[in-house]
């Protein structure tokens, strides 16, 4: 194990231990071997399982109960060249307050702060009622087709359920703890090529654009109101990713034109009555195509009820706040876990700097988060008000 | 010289040595050489004329009066996969009565027929009046800047002005002669780039879709009418040739979309007219952007007079029909000879298999098209009515 700053908190420094390491997908490069670990040492029983190319584990303390699950993922997004960091991405350091360092907040600095607050409510509580589980693995940021979905097929096989799941994605916005995550927006992508007929520019009555068809088609489709959201989601969005025609030439008319969209729905839709109204608007048009849909994930939602109310109480109790509910933004490991019937919620540090250059968080809201953590499960499993 | 089929046409056995020859742009391979020869033969002055890596020529015959020049070009565009052709494009052969080869109807029959029809008009008249003059290139089909245009410049330093000129490309469309063009459409492009604010599909408030932007603009320029054509031009046609957005990743809204289009333009607008309304249009469509603007050529018209009448004349004497004048289809090295001032018409044999695969002409229409010419030269040099 490194030499890290003795003076952090244990959070910090598991933060510093699992940062340092370039797991970027699907690397794991022993992140969870770490974290496993630390787990046995307090009683948990250890399931590694591995799919393809990527390492998962759940990890199990209690023998019956609620299962009050956490979850989250060690591998890490690419860094991008590493000369434009002002401090290497995988050389975690604190600077003015923040440790920064690829994963700080998207989502080591989380997975530390489960770790740790598990070791100080096990410490507390060693006979908890219910059960205290971990779902992790190393494909959340690549096709996650290994990883999360796996593991949630092995447990229903195993019809093993969870009762309550915190996704340790980064949820807050501008202090920690301020936002949380009760669901997600559905995610349908669509590839769809518009047929024309190819010919030269100078005689267009022996062509057929399909840029000129599709133009009007994507002016009706950018603009249509797909529902009004409802209490926990904003309004369906539609929204144009790519769209490529034409020879290269400029004289040539193309005889086909490619459009990739994606819709992220609410509950107000489902996947069907948006293929349908998009269809029709494309038939509208008279528009020649071929369409192919892909649904990456259906809307979940999770109600005021045991596992938000509790989250809510405990971002209160230890930061003074009321946590706003929200499912904007993007998708999350949650869309595997929520279709089994568990309650779940995101909570983790803020987002502000995910994905980008000189990724950090406030160091100290990592310690916040592990009180937080640790709160929650004293009153989902230990009776606290 | 290559062994030619001793039975055919004097134009047939030209044509034969002119398509084996392998001119692809800017190559000439010893055509104009060719021509040349024969020309100086029947008292033609030569001056060729190298620009770049392009081979032309003027040659003219006669000191005095005004001057009839056939113009054309000796080289072909490029054959894709020599595979998909029936005979080898480089190896010209008659089949049904049909002459195969590449540059057989675009354009190295006509050259023949021009050169065979000077040699019999020069036997039959050799104190002629006016100037016969021949203005050839091997680079029509390509970027065209060390053509035509340069012969041109040249031309007007040296205060050499062409009364009527000849362009040999094939103008036809069902029986030879049928149709020729005393005009062509101005061509005017451009590149329209959009700005918006690149972002991530899920955070659209947080993004500005360029594509979403462009899309209402892009209907109204395909729908909008520019003009109504005239006597002599069928109406402003626009044209979008590529579109270009996106990142590949379909989670990604752009930052920016690229649309290349086309105006093929009349004498009822100009292009400085083109310009302002395209660029009002996309101003009400709120649209930030760049634009780039080309024009490739401006719009030119023969109207009835004496080479039009003269050419009308000849196809029916020689044919029984009347020639339709057109301006449609694409455009001409004829766009650099006509702002000199110069009366300018284009006639050659049937366009229906240029620039493709089997690219062909009737045999026996090239010998017609000899006739023709020679027709159009006792009718203009020589006071035949």
């Amino acid at each position: 194990m490194s030499a890290f700053p003795s003076a952090l908190s244990p959070t910090l420094q598991l933060a510093f231990d699992l940062i340092s390491r370039r797991s970027v997908t699907p690397e794991d490069v022993g992140c969870q071997e770490l974290m496993m670990q630390r787990l046995q040492a307090i009683g948990f029983q250890l399931f590694p399982l591995r799919f393809g190319e990527v390492d998962n584990f759940w990890a199990v303390r209690g023998n019956e109960g609620p299962i009050l699950a956490f979850a989250g993922h060690t591998d890490v997004v690419p860094t991008g060249a590493e000369t434009n960091w002002q401090s290497a991405p995988f050389a975690p350091e604190i600077r003015d307050g923040h440790l920064y360092g690829r994963g700080a907040a998207d989502m080591k600095g989380s997975l530390a702060a489960m770790v740790v607050a598990c070791e100080r409510f096990v410490a507390q509580h060693p006979d908890h009622t219910g059960r205290i589980a971990f779902l992790i693995t190393s494909d959340e940021e690549g096709p996650a087709v290994n990883g999360t979905v796996k593991v949630v097929e092995w447990l229903e096989e195993r019809q093993e359920k969870i009762r309550w799941c915190v996704v340790g994605e980064p949820s807050s916005t501008t202090l920690v703890g301020d936002v949380i995550k009760n669901g997600r927006r559905g995610s349908l992508g669509a590839e769809l090529i518009v047929k024309g007929i190819q010919g030269h520019v100078a005689y267009p009555h022996l062509a057929d654009n399909p840029i000129h068809r599709v133009a009007p088609a994507l002016a009706q489709l950018s603009s249509e109101v797909w529902d009004e959201g409802n209490r926990f989601f904003p309004a369906t969005s539609f929204q144009i990713s790519n769209i490529q025609g034409g020879t290269g030439a400029t004289n040539v008319i193309p005889g086909d034109v490619t459009v990739l969209f994606n819709f992220r729905f609410s509950t107000e839709v489902t996947e069907t009555i948006l293929r349908e109204r998009t269809e029709q608007i494309l038939k509208q048009h008279g528009l020649t195509y071929e369409i192919h849909w892909a649904l990456s994930g259906q809307p979940f939602i999770t109600g005021e009820g045991e596992l938000v109310n509790a989250t809510v109480e405990a971002i209160r109790a230890v930061t003074g706040r009321t946590a706003e509910l929200s499912t904007s933004g993007g998708t999350s490991d949650g869309r595997f876990i929520a279709p089994t019937g568990a309650q779940l919620v995101e909570l983790g540090p803020l987002n502000a700097t995910i994905h980008k250059v000189d990724e950090n968080v406030l160091a100290s809201d990592l310690d916040t988060l592990t009180d937080i953590y640790e709160n929650l499960m004293q009153r989902l499993l230990a009776g606290a008000r």
